[in-house]
């Protein structure tokens, strides 16, 4: 069985340390002293490891049964999501007035990690309505907020997203389901989602699905979608529930992983939904909450990396095989742990230095929506163009991180019992969904990266110089040195795609996946350089234990010379051009 | 369900084109002209494709069974195996004094490749037994082969290996299974095998198992392992089945894949074992079939990149989403299918451009093992450094490309019924058994690579530079430049080992891994530089399609400008030293 600790201690620092919280003029922040957060992240912790995580291994085996028409989730899932409920937590940082907490987006984001480490299929189905929260409380009427908000920000209801249908994913312009305008002013819904997580299941009274739905004569594709919500009991005006709605679960996906997590496919058959929103606006108000929901994505990669890690580092430190090529560091066992082996740390430095590095890249963009939601420009035109990177980036690495933590384990990480196959099951999902990691990169090329002119990039570029100037020192230099090299390596793809990407469009989008992990590799980079200041200033200071500093620094140093250097092959990739990608026929395929 | 054609044309292509094998003077080669390989491979891919790869979904879903200690193999394996038998591809290379075709080793890999793809599991019951034929061919005495290989070449018996124990899998010097000598000659063997593939099963009469175990008294570590031989059932002098012998299978292990293969807990409680080789050298007859052994994992890594990448090609041909950004390419449709895309494009690139690669540099291993079988030292010795390489290199890009081709598929890769997440499960093993690819890196590094003063890698450099000489035309400059980059880099990095190797052996073993991926790229290279001249040739003489070549030469530049320039990235990880990567305390992670 494997184990989880919660990292209380290094979210902290980056929530402190790094991003200065406590400091912070945000509205909200003023709370959120060390002590407070420390505080938080305790219970939030100790729900995880105690509740949830037990849950974890049992739920994928036993996964979820449709039965009737209802699905039952694994044994123990309705007295944890009650846990969960009673804790407060789903509506952490939810508006006061529909009861929730009022916290900024960061803590909720802080305290996800652990949940999604501790049980990823678990923590989706309150994932998914923080989705629809954000959904109804941005874009719904007062009565629509009153009547649906403070139940699902307690918990006793829940929300989902349906998007997808069976011929459509990425091009929802092609959907089919309708919405019949009624003489009561709501509609009737007609059509099949399929990929709903926690479409149907049996942990709350009420599940409110928000649909993407045409409503007929209006205009062509994606122009023409309006959003809808459409709760499986009807709502009385006094909160009460009434008719069953006609929507059902027609079945569940059978997948890779994430078994304890329902993916339905949803029936609806002349649904009464209500128009949330402006008709025909759907795509803008899906749009709104897509950064959060990105974000929440490449959190759960790097969640999954993060608690592979640990149960990698775990058996290094237990398992004895060999000895150090050095001299033995166990003479009195029978062989020495593989920690000492340079290959089995090499597997673990990669590890680590993703999982602290994609930690403080996840928070920080956290902290960046919390000032886009306060109004700061800046950071609004930051954030989406870093959204892109943080769910492609933190997901392919998050995977690779769990399929490295699997392969220190040797045969043992193939097996069931030690729980890291699930772990790198469970990881495979995030790179396809809340759009494919292929589209994330499409979404950065071609839509983020020249907004504005051009102005958050440029922003990026500017936000690395300043720091290198403000840090000349040699003890940076092992930071400065390769960040700046990985900025002019981005910086030199962008102008790559500004020459030829206007002559021929497929010579940027042939090299839209290979930037997408260049900026990742330079904004871990800049994350890095970040921590490693801080650290350096700690150890300076004589504040905190210098032991933690000096993982921090070494852990960094692998980052800037090992993975850092990646830049210049995706580099030299992008300026190959397209001709090699695309010269082939599609029948040659 | 997923599909798989045989990729007949591809093979015969390596065979006859690039290969030559109907010009090499070997013993057993006279035969193998263009048509009979042909021949071969159309009877191997009918069964491939009409019996085994029907079986390979439910077979997954189904299961191995543990019955009052009898495994119950999936619905239909036994039929599919009596099939494989018939045909007699179990002994197409084995020896015909016992049975078997006779033919090169590398036939017995064409085949293989094949089958591995259609159904992992299903052909890893053959797979073993061939490599227990070897060793008992190789180690055997005249009456143990007169015993068993007729039957196992035959199929009515098979064989297994059993080496780990719970305690140790790589460090075999602790394995605590003892052999306690009788009175007649043979051993009394006591102990518990565990990860022991096809250690039970119902598809033959009987099982052999090979079994490393100790004589008590001998020498301490691997000097003091033997090997020996024990029968499920013991064999009469007649050749008779007799008592049932001490081995019992004790649990079947619950993994992440290939679970249409019994992966067993081996009990032996006073098994008769009869002593096969000499004593106390039986890690040294385990190591001579090690480079086939390696060399076939490989493969199945490559197969099931294969499979996959076919899966997603087909899909990417079929799925109508999204517009060709320079033009609509099926505008009377409601969309266009997905591979117009030039980041879908890209995937597939990588896909076809390893899969094709990887086929050529595998199929050329087991030449160089032929040969070596026929007495050529120079062969032996470059074989015995690709080993590592081929295993390592085939089985990470295998499993890359099985979790690329997933994600071509978005959310449909990540469901069972399309059947590409079978595949990314099965072919995570590959970069497990056999020795990880860690022991594969530290063997290429601290053993093959300074293996008589480094002969085997000079003669490789020679090998590219030599290719690179003879062929200086402007249209072999696309291959030949960056092969000779990649060549560089690697001389780069075997000279950084010898300088800073002999002060710190963690320098070297650091940067094994990176530099068996180094080595990987640039034998692709070469594989690729050398198939490109061959499509050169035939386009310039007029043979065969026009299209094969050029697609051949689209998507080896492909390889050269997108894949090659990795190898400095290797490069700069291997000159970054030990300091990085050995820094933290243990403590500490």
């Amino acid at each position: 069985m494997p184990s989880y600790a919660a990292p209380t201690r290094d979210i902290q620092f980056v929530l402190q340390d790094l991003l200065r919280l406590g400091e912070s003029p945000l509205p909200g922040h003023a709370d959120l002293d060390a002590d407070f957060t420390a505080q938080v992240l305790e219970e939030a912790g100790r729900l995880a490891t105690e509740v949830l995580a037990p849950l974890n291994a049992a739920g994928d085996r036993q996964g979820c049964r449709l039965e009737n028409g209802t699905v039952r989730t694994p044994d123990g899932f309705r007295e944890a999501y009650r846990a969960v409920c009673d804790g407060g937590w789903i509506g952490l940082d939810c508006d006061p007035d529909y009861g929730g907490q009022g916290m900024p987006y960061v803590m909720n984001c802080a305290v996800g990690e652990m949940f999604v480490s501790a049980n990823m299929a678990f923590n989706m189905y309150q994932g998914l309505s923080h989705g629809a929260i954000s959904a109804i409380h941005a874009h719904g009427s007062d009565a629509q907020k009153a009547t649906y908000l403070p139940k699902m920000v307690a918990g006793s209801w829940s929300g989902t997203m349906n998007l997808t249908e069976p011929h459509c994913g990425t091009d929802l312009g092609l959907i089919r389901t309708k919405a019949e305008p009624q003489e009561d002013g709501s509609y009737a819904i007609t059509g099949q989602k399929i990929w709903i997580s926690a479409g149907e299941h049996d942990l709350t009274e009420n599940i409110i699905h928000l649909v993407l739905a045409k409503i007929p004569g209006g205009p062509e594709g994606v122009k023409g979608i309006s959003l809808f919500i459409v709760p499986k009991f009807l709502v009385g005006e006094d909160g009460s529930l009434g008719d069953r709605n006609g929507v059902t679960c027609g079945g569940l996906e059978e997948k890779m992983g994430i078994h304890g997590n329902a993916t339905c496919v949803m029936h609806y058959d002349g649904a009464t939904g209500f128009l949330i929103g402006e008709m025909h606006k759907g795509m803008r108000a899906m749009f709104t909450m897509m950064n959060e929901a990105r974000l929440g994505v490449g959190l759960q990669g790097l969640a999954q990396g993060s608690v592979a890690y640990q149960n990698a580092a775990a058996f290094a430190k237990d398992r004895l095989q060999g000895r150090d090529v050095t001299g033995a560091k166990n003479p009195d066992g029978p062989a020495d742990p593989i920690i000492v082996h340079p290959d089995v740390r090499r597997g673990l430095m990669m590890q680590k230095s993703f999982v602290e590095g994609g930690r403080a890249l996840a928070l920080w963009g956290a902290t960046l929506i919390d000032a886009a939601h306060a109004g700061d420009e800046d950071a609004e035109a930051l954030i989406s163009l870093l959204t892109p990177v943080i769910k492609g980036f933190l997901t392919d690495k998050g995977f690779e991180t769990a399929v490295l933590a699997q392969q220190t384990l040797g045969g043992a990480g193939f097996t069931r019992d030690w729980g890291l196959e699930q772990f790198v099951r469970d990881a495979r999902i995030t790179m396809v969904y809340e759009g494919t990691n292929g589209v994330q990169s499409l979404d950065l090329v071609a839509r983020k990266l020249p907004a504005q002119g051009g102005k958050a990039m440029m922003a990026f570029f500017e936000m690395v110089k300043a720091f290198c100037r403000e840090n000349p020192g040699d003890d940076m230099a092992a930071f400065t040195g390769p960040l700046k090299s990985a900025s002019k390596d981005l910086q030199a793809a962008g102008m790559f795609f500004l020459q030829s990407g206007t002559k021929d469009p497929n010579a940027a989008l042939s090299g839209s996946y290979d930037f997408l992990h260049l900026f990742g590799h330079a904004a871990l980079g800049l994350m890095w350089a970040r921590m490693a200041k801080v650290s350096l200033e700690k150890l300076a200071a004589g504040e905190g234990d210098p032991a933690f500093w000096q993982a921090k620094l070494a852990t960094g140093r692998f980052y800037m010379a090992r993975q850092l250097p990646a830049t210049a092959l995706h580099l030299a990739r992008i300026t190959s051009g397209a001709e090699p990608v695309m010269a082939l026929e599609a029948d040659a395929f």
